[in-house]
C-alpha cells in the first residue's frame, strides 16, 4: 500500500478516460454541431475524472473488467460536466472561470450552455442504454444501474442538493442542513459511481454495499477538504480564487464548524471509508490511496 | 371513422394521463421539495398531452395494453415539459406566458426553473428504467426504448432543433433548414412517442415503422398548422398572442412559403401520415382523427 503510486495511477487513468470520452462523445457534423462543440468544450476542460476513475476501480475491485464498464464511467463524467455547466450559469453561481478556463456560457452564450448541459445529461443515458444492447451486460443489470444514476443525479440527489444550496444563500443554516445538502449535491453521484461500477463488475451485494458506503464517506471527505482548500489553498495550484466561497457567503464546513473540527471530520470520514473497504484485498489499494490523498490534497 | 368522437377521446385520455402523472411524479417532502413543486407546476399547467396520447394509441394499435405503457407515456410528457421550461428561459425564447399561465422562471426564478427542467429530464429516464424491473417488460426492449428517446430528445433531435432555431434568428434561412430544424425540434419526440408505444405494445417491425412514419408526418403537419395558427389564430382560444412568431422574426412556414403553400404542405403531410396507417384497421381511427383534426384546429 505504501508503495502504491497514486499520482501515476491517476494520470494514466485520466489519459485513458479522456481518450475513451473522445470516442464515446465525438464531435458532430450537422447544423446542430455547435451544441456538441459546446458540450465537448466543458467535457475536455481539464476535469480530474474522479467519478469515472472511481467507477472503473470499483468494477476491478468487484472482479470485473474496467474496459467493459467504460461507457458508464464516461456517462458519469458527462453528468458531472452537465451539472458544472448549469451550476456556473449567471442564474446560479454566476462563475466566469472554472479550472482556469472560461465557463461554458462565457464562451458559447447562456442559451447554448443550457442546451449543452441538457445534451450531456441526455446522451449519458444513451451510453448506458447501449451497454445492455451491445456491451455484453445483462439488460436487467443496466436498468438497475440507470435507476441508481437517476436517483443520484435527480431531485433526490445532485439536483436536490443544488436547489438546497441556492436556497441556503443568505440564510442561517445549521451543519445538519449543510451535510444533507452535500450528501446530495456531491456525495450522491460519487457514491453512485462506486455502486454502479461494483454492480457491473459483478460484485456480490455485500461488495456493492461496501463500495457504496466507501463512496458515501469519500464524497463527504471530498467536500470538506474542498471547502478547506477554498479557504486556504493557493490560487495558482487550484485554478480559481481562494476565498471565493467566503466572498459568496457560501455555507461551508469551516464556516460552520471551524477549521479544526472540519479537518477532524474529514479524517473521520476517510477512516470510515477505509473501514468499508476492509472486506477487500489489495485490489482496493487505489481506492484506499484516493481516500488518504484527500487529507493532504493541495488542489 | 366519421363517427369517431375525437374530442371526447382526447378529453378522457388527457384526464387519465393527468391522474397517472400525479401518481408517477408526486410532490416531494424533503428540503429539496421546491424543485419538484416547480417541475409539477409546469407539468400540470394545462398541456394537451399529445405525446402520451400518441404513445398509448400506438401501443393499442400494435396490440398492446395502454395501461402497461403509461410510464413511458408519462416520461415523454415530462421530457416535453422540461424542453418547454428551458425554451421559455430569458436566455432562450424569453417568454413570460405559456398556455395563459406564467412561465416557470417567472414564478420560481431562473435557477429553480433550470433545475426543474433538469429534474424532469432525469426522472423521465428513471420511469422508463423501472418499467423493465417492475413493469413486466423485457429489459432489452426497455433499453431499445431508452435509446430511441435519447436520440429523439438529445442533440440529434429536440436539443439540436432548438439550437438551430436559436442560431437562425435574424439570419436568412431557407425552407430546407427550417424543415431540418422542425423535424428535430418537434417532430423527433412526436415520432418517437409513436415508435416506442408500438415497440412496447408488441408491434411487428413493419407496424413499428408504419407508426413512426405516421409520427414523422404528423409532427411536420403539427408544426406547420402551429405556425399558421400563430399568424391567424384568435388570442383567447390560443392562450397566447397571435403574431408573436412574426414579432420575434421567427422563421415559420408561412413566412417562407406563404399561407397557401403552407396549408397545402400541411394537407400533404396529413395525407402521408394517413397512408402510413394503411396497414392498420379501425384501431388506428384515433390516430387518423388526430391527423385530420390538425387541418381544422383552432388552438
Amino acid at each position: 500500500m505504501a508503495d502504491f503510486e497514486l499520482k501515476a495511477y491517476l494520470g494514466e487513468r485520466k489519459q485513458w478516460i479522456d481518450a475513451q470520452l473522445e470516442k464515446l462523445f465525438p464531435a458532430a457534423s450537422g447544423l446542430e454541431k455547435s451544441v456538441v462543440e459546446a458540450a465537448r468544450y466543458s467535457l475536455f476542460a481539464g476535469g480530474k475524472r474522479l467519478r469515472p476513475i472511481l467507477c472503473l476501480a470499483a468494477a476491478e475491485v468487484a472482479g470485473g473488467s474496467p474496459e467493459a464498464v467504460m461507457p458508464v464511467a464516461a456517462a458519469l463524467e458527462m453528468i458531472h460536466t452537465y451539472s458544472l455547466i448549469h451550476d456556473d450559469l449567471p442564474a446560479m453561481d454566476n462563475d466566469d472561470y472554472r479550472r482556469g478556463k472560461l465557463t461554458n456560457h462565457k464562451v458559447f452564450g447562456e442559451a447554448v450552455a443550457i442546451l449543452a448541459g441538457d445534451a450531456l445529461l441526455t446522451e449519458a443515458f444513451g451510453l448506458m442504454a447501449e451497454m445492455g444492447s451491445n456491451g455484453g451486460f445483462e439488460p436487467r443489470k443496466i436498468l438497475r444501474v440507470i435507476g441508481i444514476v437517476v436517483k443520484a443525479a435527480g431531485y433526490r440527489g445532485m439536483i436536490g442538493g443544488q436547489v438546497i444550496d441556492l436556497e441556503s444563500e443568505g440564510r442561517n443554516v445549521d451543519i445538519t442542513t449543510v451535510e444533507y445538502m452535500h450528501i446530495r449535491k456531491t456525495g450522491a453521484l460519487i457514491s453512485a459511481s462506486l455502486e454502479v461500477g461494483a454492480i457491473l463488475g459483478g460484485g456480490s451485494e455485500e461488495q456493492i454495499a461496501g463500495l457504496k458506503r466507501y463512496g458515501h464517506h469519500l464524497g463527504l471527505a471530498f467536500q470538506i477538504t474542498d471547502d478547506l482548500l477554498d479557504l486556504e489553498g493557493e490560487a495558482e495550484v487550484m485554478g480559481k480564487t481562494p476565498g471565493s466561497d467566503l466572498a459568496k457567503n457560501k455555507k461551508t464546513y469551516p464556516a460552520l464548524l471551524g477549521v479544526g473540527r472540519s479537518r477532524e471530520s474529514a479524517r473521520e470520514h476517510v477512516a470510515e471509508g477505509l473501514r468499508a473497504l476492509g472486506i477487500f484485498g489489495e485490489t482496493a489499494d487505489p481506492l484506499r490511496a484516493i481516500a488518504e490523498y484527500l487529507l493532504v490534497r493541495k488542489a
